[in-house]
């Protein structure tokens, strides 16, 4: 339904309704003493106009499938999202003043612990790959779901914003409608362009975007701006909405160093008492309009068993790359669930395999990584199961979507290829060497380093099925397949590759380094010393139990030897699971910043190959 | 000086030496059997009448302050870059033929071992960062030197790119000229604008920069480009070169599939043959135009002494980030090589008070943090020492920068404030809970934790000597003063700041948990129970010396407590120091997603408090 013409009591509600949204936030700041009142008060219009006239929702289901999606990408401005949800009927208004406390679902800036919250927000510019997303999806869905993404004006000097502007128009996403909140002040200054709308016209404009200019504290423009989106076909729209910081606050309008500041008590009850006055009842009168005339999709199912490995023992040399590309080639079959996204790196990840078969499932999201991963936020935020495929290296382009994946507990599935030295002669811009510190510090990340093309199939299935942000490691040479399509891979497991009466001292590795420690095994066999080897294959969780047993039964001695830089790698997932029993555990890892070269002449020149496990055992011994 | 007219020899030397650079890099690549002739090929135009005509520099002295600076952020064309240098006479042709082998200095990606790199690139989307810190480091120096940065136009989809552009514009760079290579091709198929240079040139004018479209491989039309370039006045210039991949390569000009593929030999031959037929022998006539009339400004020297910590112990409670900006506000006074940049938080972090100082010497980068480390790591480049600061957890936004500034073994420098829970009330989302991770993952970074105010001006000052890449970790809240102005800090050394005769166990902390367990040692002593006390400092390198002794000293336990996730953590570090020693660790660190709320009731939620070390330390006793 398209509104053409406010009426003058629909007018009265929002401006009612906008001015119990800025009533709310500062008197919820206030009450915590700490807080954005200011940011809130500049976007309260907007929200007033988008949650009580334009979006089609069902307040008592805030995360039905059927609702318009609205994303708080000014995450300091949450108060304003939280009354806006009270107002609509959601929590009462009392709960409001539980604002930042420790015990309350109302955080500094929202989380999706809230019904309502698709991703968590606060780090600026990352609300818009989100709606990008979620956009995407409704269009897979077919459904006319609508998604309203609000951003700051300081946030639109990231870059990320700009990567969804253009994914956005080149993909013609006319479902999303972002808006700015053109409040001219930043936290610590003026912003770039202050109110000069006309260059944030021109910017977007060229950007592809179909571009609205408004008074944001006009309501009816507000509104009509709306109504003009929702009839732009091909292309998104968005609103630059010139507002003032504080509008509506007496004293504190327009006046810079009130950023992040909640009002004293005293000042706080005169600007409530202001806004009160200007209240004319109407507010109350408020009716959801409701989706009901809207198809919901169902959720798809799997549509067969998991596909099982193809590779056999001693078959072709494969790489876990390939593997990995192979596997949700396969997946994508079975499972409508699964999306994959592609950073132009798709012949190197093999997702291209994934893409001919399923093309509408598949995101090229070119070379922007942070975008992609934001995409990916938005997708599984809506049921998706997102596979995000690029090299290893370009992940640490979005480690803070990544970061706020993890707090927002996504299901989100990352595959990280061309890890470590090992990748040869492309040189260390792109090895991935700190990936295992990056995603493992996540506490909720499920971190998989597979070493053959089964257990790298094995990964991708346990990941898809996992529910939780997954991150999946993965080599660029081919490498043996030492196990066979019927071996069982669980996340929290090891496996023992090499065991004995009499082994000495215990190898864990996993990569082209289990490789490099079977040839280990085997020359020190032939000396005589035995060793066991463990392919850890789950880095987090990490399985502490085989770890400590085969410690105990290999002399209470431990190598670990990895294509990873030695902070935060897998020697230090090894070392936490066993420095508390006081077993020595001995790192082997690449400790200097590598350099071209052939991949074996670089394995070797960095220290992680066999003679390196062979000398470090007889060192240990 | 200007060209504004090519002469017809010019001309033919221009177009001879881009065809041996052409030569060069199909040579070179199918000598290495791998790498990317075809996007050499199609920026040997532009780099052709950048080097033999444009660029005034010496080729016997290619890092002099006096040139004009080169910088290719399509790293992966590196061969043409070689080879340019090579035809400028810096070292024989013959070496081009050791591109990417384990002992050559000619890697896959261009890195500062060589000493016309100021960056390492490789890492797309970087290039144009750093050329706006050293196009801000020239107009510092009132010098007239000129920045060329060379792009690829699959990379422009970086949202880092954008950053640097509306800022370059904002700043007025007219010393800057950005150049792309628009060949239409990606690494996977077609690029998003292909040749739609309209929609490019759309684009930049939109960002304010003076944009410029030309036939990329037309080197008349280049010259008075780059001649249009150096006149505009007040604002960059962009040239959109419109050209073809592999160009000049018979059979693959403007083929897909042929990204990063080297020529089989047969193929390259053929290729070469044709290419050498078109030379006319005037690219031997060429002489560099040297910068000799150019005024090199002199280094700057330290004008005074480094400035001594003005806080007393028992004093006034000092939070470490004000610490921060009070010793970077003295020393920016006597040290004129010392610059600071900001993402608009400059008033947390408290860099405003170097602003007042030096306002030429202070960089506001916006909230654009890639754009930000990318500029310090020119600035770097170029002899100053920058420290960038912003919310430790933003440093998340810039990681690739980062670890490519660890490639880049630059001087850069890093002080990331609001780390932990002990922020309160902002929330998970503004909480640096893996800072140590990413940059203690370099293997190249010094790594300091102070944590009082006294240790936090000294973290700052040593920062600032050193040569080499440094993060300093900072947190929000007021702390105790424990360390008299004239305490002695050094890298790689901790300080013991609790110890006695029957010290039965070891904690090792920093940052605000050094208080909780100096709490501890408190309430413990009282229950009969002596402890050791570390404030670890120098996370990296790390006092191992120290740490052991101590731990032998007090039971060969130890615990870590620290206000950071638990992978690749304080403690992560002090069990790699540890662990070959046999000695237990039992970390205690942050191990959950947390929550807003009261910092001192997060301290003690999320189990870093007293208690749980208390708790921690009986349980292990």
């Amino acid at each position: 339904m398209v509104t053409t013409a406010a009426s003058v009591n629909l007018l009265k509600l929002l401006q009612d309704k906008a001015t119990r949204l800025r009533i709310d936030s500062i008197r919820a700041t206030t009450a915590a003493g700490s807080g954005h009142p200011t940011s809130c008060a500049s976007a309260a219009d907007i929200v007033s106009a988008l949650f009580f006239s334009v979006m089609r929702y069902d307040p008592k289901q805030p995360h039905s499938p059927a609702n318009d999606v609205f994303v708080l990408s000014k995450g300091h401005a949450a108060p304003v999202l939280y009354s806006a949800w009270s107002e609509a009927g959601l929590f009462p208004r009392e709960h409001l003043l539980t604002l930042r406390q420790t015990n309350s679902d109302l955080e500094g800036h929202p989380t999706p612990k809230l019904p309502y919250v698709d991703v968590a927000t606060g780090s600026l510019g990352q609300g818009l790959p989100v709606g990008l997303g979620i956009a995407l999806n409704a269009k897979l869905e077919k459904s006319d779901q609508r998604i309203y993404v609000l951003m700051g004006d300081g946030e639109s000097a990231e870059g990320s914003v700009w990567e969804s502007a253009e994914l956005g128009a080149n993909d013609a996403l006319d479902n999303l409608c972002a808006i700015i909140d053109v409040n001219r002040l930043g936290q610590s200054g003026p912003t770039m362009l202050q109110h000069h709308m006309e260059v944030y016209k021109a910017r977007w404009e060229a950007f592809g975007w179909h571009v609205i200019v408004v008074d944001g504290h006009d309501i009816s423009a507000l509104l009509k701006a709306f109504d003009e989106a929702e009839e732009t076909k091909g292309k998104p729209t968005i609103i630059l909405a010139r507002t003032l910081k504080g509008k509506g606050i007496v004293g504190i309008e327009d006046k810079e160093g009130w950023h992040g500041k909640p009002l004293p008590k005293e000042e706080a009850d005169r600007a409530v008492a202001v806004l009160e006055k200007s209240l004319t009842g109407e507010a109350d009168t408020w009716t959801p309009k409701l989706p009901d005339q809207r198809a919901t999709p169902a959720v798809a199912s799997p549509t067969g068993a998991m596909p099982t490995s193809p590779y056999a023992i001693g078959g072709k040399e494969v790489a876990t790359r390939k593997a990995f590309g192979d596997a949700l080639h396969e997946l994508g079959k079975v499972n409508p669930r699964v999306v994959a996204l592609d950073a132009d790196v798709k012949n190197s990840t093999f997702t291209e395999e994934f893409m001919t078969t399923a093309p509408q499932r598949f995101f090229e999201g070119y070379i922007a990584e942070q975008n992609m991963v934001g995409m990916s936020m938005g997708l599984a935020a809506r049921g998706k199961i997102p596979f995000s495929s690029t090299f290893a290296c370009f992940f640490t382009r979005a480690f803070d979507f990544i970061r706020m994946a993890a707090i927002s507990q996504l299901n989100v599935k990352f595959a990280g290829t061309h890890v470590g030295v090992s990748i040869g002669e492309d040189g260390p811009s792109q090895m991935g060497l700190e990936d295992i510190a990056m995603f493992g510090a996540e506490p909720n990340f499920t971190v998989l380093y597979p070493s053959d093309a089964t257990s790298a199939w094995a990964a991708t299935m346990l990941a898809a099925d996992l529910v939780g942000p997954t991150y999946i490691r993965l080599g660029r040479p081919n490498n043996p397949i030492v196990y066979s399509p019927d071996e069982k891979f669980e996340i929290g497991k090891s496996k023992v590759l090499r065991q004995g009466n009499n082994d000495r001292i215990l190898v864990v590795a996993a990569g082209v380094t289990l490789f490099e420690t079977l040839k280990a095994y085997d020359e020190l066999k032939k000396g005589g010393i035995d060793i066991r080897v463990v392919d850890l294959f789950s880095v987090q969780p990490i399985d502490r139990a085989t770890l400590l047993a085969s410690a105990r039964a290999a002399g209470n001695q431990v190598i670990t030897v990895e294509d990873h830089y030695s902070h935060g790698g897998l020697g230090d997932a090894v070392q936490s699971a066993l420095s508390p029993s006081g077993i020595p555990v001995h790192k082997i890892a690449v400790t200097e910043i590598p350099h071209s070269g052939k991949p074996q002449e670089l394995v070797e020149k960095f220290g992680i190959s066999s003679k390196s496990i062979v000398a470090k055992v007889k060192e240990v011994l």
